[in-house]
């Protein structure tokens, strides 16, 4: 029995009778392929990768398990059309908190049809990409309090400005993160999901020496998912802190060149993320107090992730 | 007095009753300041970057000296004329190779005017920086056995694709560089120049250890110069590997994000490096010979630096 997915945030929706992707509660997303060459060029992605020995395993980590193609009901009623059957990554995550982060000044690959490029040169103007190499395609921010949360619209978060990202990647790893963003972020949670030897920075460090080195795969138009449970991370336990890659539509082959457009925007979230970890450490170092005043400090929920 | 200079690669040259840079062959480089916003907004950059204590010394000395402006007697004979006034870093040099590359698969700031901005776009689109996130804009290859040297117009060189972009790599750091690049290059020179702890590999990488970090400047169609002298690496000296940034007419205010523009290129660039060193390296390791064969081999050229 296949379902609308609660986690997503991005792409397509399969809601009201519109087509998108299903998962089956069990593990398995079921993404439609897209119209045009874009689903076969996602397929044949896919496929490849999936037997590329030149991939290491850590790496690989970082992508979706691909489990092939299958027919299945479409979610807009249309009857049998062909799926990529891939990980559903946020099965049996509780209330994740999410962020999909589209990478690369630029969306297009220079082959792309003339048309097509002018569309995108178009969409990146107008959105942080030409300007922070990347932009946000979908956020999900859980309160801690309430069983609501933050999920704005596609065209609301995609432009962006530096200061906005900032804002927005401090609140989501705030104990206090409110629907309007309107309150000063704790950033309660910056080092035990942006930092450590498992968090989100290493990840994108590790995600930034393989991208140095590579040059097989180019990804345009394609997104960095980081994901987390707030809940875990409250109760002091491991927040299950974690990048995928995903959407892989317009992927061409390096022919011996590193992917510089992608390499570029990564390296700039890298920095945005680092940053909010400098000044959450260095507040931490500035915040000593006195002996009595740090047991009072330690109970509040600011001094527990501090 | 001052003098056409011997050593430029790219850029307009004073030659022929045309306007162009002057050296007064002690040590200082005469740019006439470039028409419109382009020569004020060179000086300024300029400027502000030699008073910014932001920029620490071992980053600095990629720079050349500022020293001021000047009004000189331009070398198209329209009479005195506001000069920028800088190092001279091939002064003292005896022909140096040089290679001349512009980083960034774009070369425009994104607040550029409309009509610069498409003019940009065709100009990359047409050369090797959109697909390499680089391209060269003057070359100047000095051989061993005579006087000559190679040095292309930019037109030819410019659209070079990633296996081109390689040959001249290779032929940059090789005692066989032939004029039409015909020959298998032996990279002779390449540990020398390019490897070692002050070698061009070290240089660039400390460079790039800059760019993910600072967010104050964005540098659009800017070059990076790297150069050596072939007689001093054949004499088994210090052959003066040094790179240095030029070209500061379209650099902006990077307000809070990284220059993800050139830090890509400039990984571009490093990978292609670091793949002639790595190739370099496995040949001679690959070439250990038997104990008599050694010897001889040890006074071939290709032994001497291999």
């Amino acid at each position: 029995m296949l379902k609308i997915p609660e986690n997503q945030v991005a792409g397509h929706f399969a809601r009201n009778g519109k087509l998108g992707p299903l998962v089956d509660g069990s593990g398995r997303f079921y993404k439609p392929l897209q119209g045009g060459d874009r689903g076969c060029s996602e397929v044949s992605f896919y496929t490849s990768f999936s037997l590329d020995g030149r991939i290491p395993d850590h790496i690989r980590r970082f992508f979706p398990t691909f489990y092939g193609t299958e027919l299945v009901e479409a979610s807009d009623g249309s009857g049998l059309k062909s799926h990529l059957v891939l990980e559903d990554f946020t099965a049996g995550r509780v209330n994740p908190s999410i962020m999909d982060v589209k990478i690369g000044s630029r969306t297009w690959p220079p082959q792309a049809p003339e048309k097509y490029i002018a569309k995108c040169v178009e969409k990146d103007h107008g959105s942080s990409s030409l300007l922070l190499g990347f932009r946000f395609s979908g956020l999900q921010f859980h309160s801690i309090n309430e069983t609501g949360f933050w999920k704005p619209g596609k065209k609301s978060i995609q432009g962006f400005s530096a200061d906005e990202v900032q804002l927005v990647l401090r609140n989501f790893v705030s104990s206090n993160t409110s629907k309007e963003l309107e309150l000063k972020p704790d950033c309660a949670f910056a080092s035990v999901v942006f930092g450590g030897p498992t968090g989100i920075l290493s990840q994108l460090l590790e995600l930034k020496a393989w991208f140095e080195d590579q040059t097989v795969y180019h990804f345009f138009s394609s997104s960095i998912h980081i994901m987390y449970e707030k809940q875990l991370a409250l109760q002091g336990k491991n927040p299950r802190a974690e990048i995928k890659l995903i959407d892989f539509a317009h992927v061409v082959e390096g022919r011996g060149v590193i992917d510089h457009n992608y390499l570029g925007g990564l390296c700039s979230l890298i920095k945005f993320v680092s940053e909010i970890l400098k000044v959450t450490n260095k507040e931490c170092q500035t915040n000593v107090l006195p002996k009595d005043a740090q047991r009072d400090h330690d109970m509040s929920v600011n001094g527990t992730y501090c």
